[in-house]
């Protein structure tokens, strides 16, 4: 087919750049156009010296009939911003991916709740696909919008995904214990993202509630087909990139006997054969977030500690890639009937 | 008094080092003699420039004699060194204080089936005196034989003592997910622990069981009065010194009305207002590790996350200072009728 | 004699928090008032949890007559403030030491030139003492008005001071190659400074110029008892603190044969055998930054590689203890006539 | 033409999962045989985590008959141990890119001079080619042996190259002082390469006289077409990837009148605007090691502050990938016709 043009809407964020390193291995797409307000007219190249050779781009402000002149544009903006952009993109027919939470949570209520501000456009969340294909992927083909999953969201989500689906835990006291690289937190000047307020020092942060759960409480109720309750800790840790989530759910007394470790390995590794970019790695093992770094990724692990009535689950991505960019592109691969590992199948960087 | 003679059995290593450090600043005590088959001739400024100007010292190979004219000496060496040295010194009359695991485990059975090997003195193990002084102060001030705690579990009991020792939380079910800096795992050239393998990255390790199992089971088993059941995971972090854990326990139905946010802090404060080396942090605080660095102090934030059954505890302290040397000090000070303080007031390097 | 009561201009920054961490140790002296217009009304422990318990104060608005009450002023401020308030304070008799670089420069056209301003107190530069106690220690006693070096300049100044002060070396051509930790570039949201653009990279900055630069020419031009010409480049770490100067100065023809490595080494030994803060190592070391973190040491190493003529010079210093907070206040000792070394004598934190 | 048949000696270290890393995305060639004593019957995947999925490789004991099979053979190993093996291969007919110093030195003596034993195989020497395509494409393209530049020396060739081909600076005082990522040092268990080692902290080593300083001279020799002579002093990075030299050299008086900033922007813009693989910032950049990390990119920048006789270049590659394994596949890519840049096309990771 020829080549797909894509845009950019916010394009000097992380998620941004990641975009844009990512599509310039991308034979079946160009982008053409990366709109930024604070810096249109400025080289993509000079803002990112890493892409110097690679992109000839210059940032240009917004224009709504610039982006309706691509296929597909990506929203790499902070929430509230895609709501006012899109319907109108929608309207002329153009494909919206966004990276934001904007139309993520079906539940306007929640949504407005947890973002305290109106939802700019809630006429268009029932049509929004949510795009992790791992659960999704036949709506992501025939969809025109898509809600891609937040990075902790991913993370958690992947790793439950087989117990809730069979039924095997609890759905209430769920532990989502999850630790993010500072790239998650954008880039933006403020003086808690310091260097020096992030090197060699560890906390939680929004213990007391994180704008993701409701997105993890949402999905998961899918899968286990009735209300999850989840206690969710984000931590924010001293590395650039990577998420990992240690996951702890209850069995039922009446799935305990069934699941010796041997059994939920079997599970996990059956729920996932299919998928491109889920690994589960032996028994034992313990994934690094290293080990999918820049990758679409999410490599899981599984274990029943002293065969206890508590499995937990191990799971690692890139919060910019699986968690955010390079998981926007295995969306637009799928509804554009592309191979979906295109673009997407260099290693980690290690070390 | 007179000033205190004391020798360190182990000093290579980061204990070893981190007892220097902190003994360099305490005007009650002198270093008269410190061990390494090893390094028996170097002097420690030449190992550790850090301390020059501060030491004199030479390291030595070990000679009971020596460490017999000593009032106290510290083990700061690897499970099994002090269990085959430490009865010839009790037999003499010296104090002990070991930051190893030998004489943390009262259960010889227990401590045998997670260590491998035979325990090499178990006679000795019921007059060991647990030093943890926001639970065994009495007792250590009267012990010629301490068991430091280890680094995790000094974290973690410290955060669930005040929930378990008032019968808020159930005993089973407990989570413990902790982290550590690459200091936790010692001074030695393993692959694993190069600066290369262990920067820009997190995983958890020993998953599937890790030797403080035991040894925070034992602990926490006496502060409920009955069996506990834990679930504990450790991680390792891209940072040197500093552990965070963090806790999730659930409330009984029947404390869960009275245990609202406000409660829990009130319950938190009220059991360390008298400990000078706990402190709990205002309601929604999340502690740093950076915020201990270097010191003796324990940092503790509760939470009530959605209102619901799960109270989350983070909890955080410096592995080789509360979690290991720092510790040893003050269980030293509080043997020899010192000000628990002494030696311990430094505030943490910041940034 | 009675307790030095001292203030702090500026307390949010870090070259702020460090003289608190380290007054805090310092029995002779008692922080009074502690001012930031920002967080006029915040306790200093709420933004710094590591002052937890050591200190009550709360910062306020600064107030002339609030500060004039106190026996000396620290600022820890940006340059262009001192110059506004340091004034009143000499006018009144309050002994002002100045951490910033509003009265290190005697030439007043070279100050505003590289500051781009005009200088708001030229008649207070020429009384004003430049608080390196290793080249001014008389002058400091005496003084009413110190300007405290730059971070650079002072491990800059000492690795070159013996080579220049003997004419050893060519005045021309020398070469300071430093780098510093993130935390030299202060407290201040912005996005350069993130830990997602610092993280695991590294950079020289302003090789075109440094403000330093004239600092350090003018101080070495004292010693050289000429001008002196010097290329900087100054280099940003992927650490928190810690300076490291890779210095390169020529020897001239005439002094090539005397100045073997063995002369060298005691060249530097007899300059700094009377010095409790410099520490030349023993010959062939490489001083770590880290062996002087939060320490009031330079540490130096002098050697001439393939007995060549170019000798090189390494020197490690703290960016914020020697290269400010911790210099500052042993100028303060310096002028109260205490001991020098009082509350600058803890061992570095290693690891 | 069809895929090439490579095999990797020594592929348990960081330029051999490099290799691995980049061969991956490279179409026209097949990694057939991995060799290690220490890991054979190891798959690949297992020892490095991020490779699951592309490779089903083992690592095996070293067999030249399997080494003869392949097309070209890369060592990664420790000096030494090509010496010994490659003269059968050589004989073969088989195509060598060593990775390792064994090839590096043309003169004999000085290699066991600075390697401290007997080159094994001396009569080689001659034949085998520098592999700095920048300066030897024509004979890279014709040869069977190849000896791959170090880490430092490509980086500082590549800066000093322009200076003095063309005679604008002294070939004596030149200085390179240069930092390097601790993946430099290898992946072997050595206590001084610890995390706890190198986090937090900034070193010089081996001031007095490294192993790369004779290639560097050798190379920079045959530039200015005589003898040249440097100060190197290498320092050593809290961080994995990347090495900065910063490099300075005196112009010749001559020179000076004709060397303003533009001439020297660009005499670097023409000497390299043929190369793919070197990029001259614009004028005031200052190069960022994570610019091109994972990349076979060279960054420079050049300038003379002040407009004094010392020239400043800046120079940023990545050690393992420009330092060794990327430019290693450089060199295959010549030698055997393809595409100088196949496989060797992706942007850096940013952040």
């Amino acid at each position: 087919m020829s080549v797909i043009k894509a845009a950019i809407v916010g394009g000097t964020g992380y998620t941004g750049v990641e975009l844009l390193r990512l599509l310039a291995g991308h034979s079946g797409v160009e982008v053409s156009a990366i709109t930024s307000r604070a810096e249109a007219g400025t080289a993509v190249a000079e803002l990112f010296p890493s892409l110097r050779g690679h992109y000839d781009l210059k940032f240009t402000a917004p224009d709504v009939d610039a982006l309706a002149a691509c296929d597909v544009v990506f929203f790499a903006t902070p929430h509230g911003v895609a709501q006012a952009q899109v319907p109108a993109l929608i309207a002329r027919g153009v494909r919206v991916i966004d990276l934001s939470a904007d139309f993520r949570i079906q539940d306007i209520a929640t949504w407005e709740d947890w973002y305290g501000q109106p939802h700019g456009c809630p006429e268009l969340v029932p049509q929004a696909v949510y795009g992790l294909p791992e659960v999704n992927r036949d709506q992501i083909a025939g969809a025109q919008l898509i809600a891609c999953p937040g990075c902790y969201p991913t993370s958690v989500q992947l790793g439950l995904l087989p117990l809730l689906e069979t039924g095997l835990v609890e759905s209430t006291g769920i532990i989502a214990n999850a630790a993010s690289g500072a790239s998650g937190a954008g880039r933006q000047g403020k003086t808690d993202l310091l260097f020096a307020e992030n090197n060699d020092t560890f906390r939680a942060y929004a213990a007391g509630g994180h704008r993701h759960l409701p997105e993890i409480e949402q999905g998961l109720g899918r899968a286990a087909g009735g209300p999850v309750e989840l206690t969710f800790v984000p931590h924010l840790l001293p590395m650039v990139r990577g998420i990992h989530a240690t996951l702890y759910a209850k069995l039922k007394d009446s799935a305990a006997a069934a699941s010796a470790q041997e059994a939920l390995q079997q599970l996990f590794e059956q729920r996932y054969a299919a998928e491109p970019f889920v690994d589960v790695m032996p028994a034992g093992s313990h994934p690094q977030t290293r080990s999918v770094k820049g990758t679409n990724m999410c490599r899981l692990s599984v274990m029943r500690p002293q065969g206890r009535d508590t499995v937990v689950v191990l799971s690692a991505i890139d919060n910019l890639a699986k968690g955010a960019s390079a998981q926007a592109i295995q969306n637009m691969n799928i509804m554009f009937g592309l191979n979906e590992n295109q673009g997407l199948e260099s290693p980690a960087l290690l070390p």
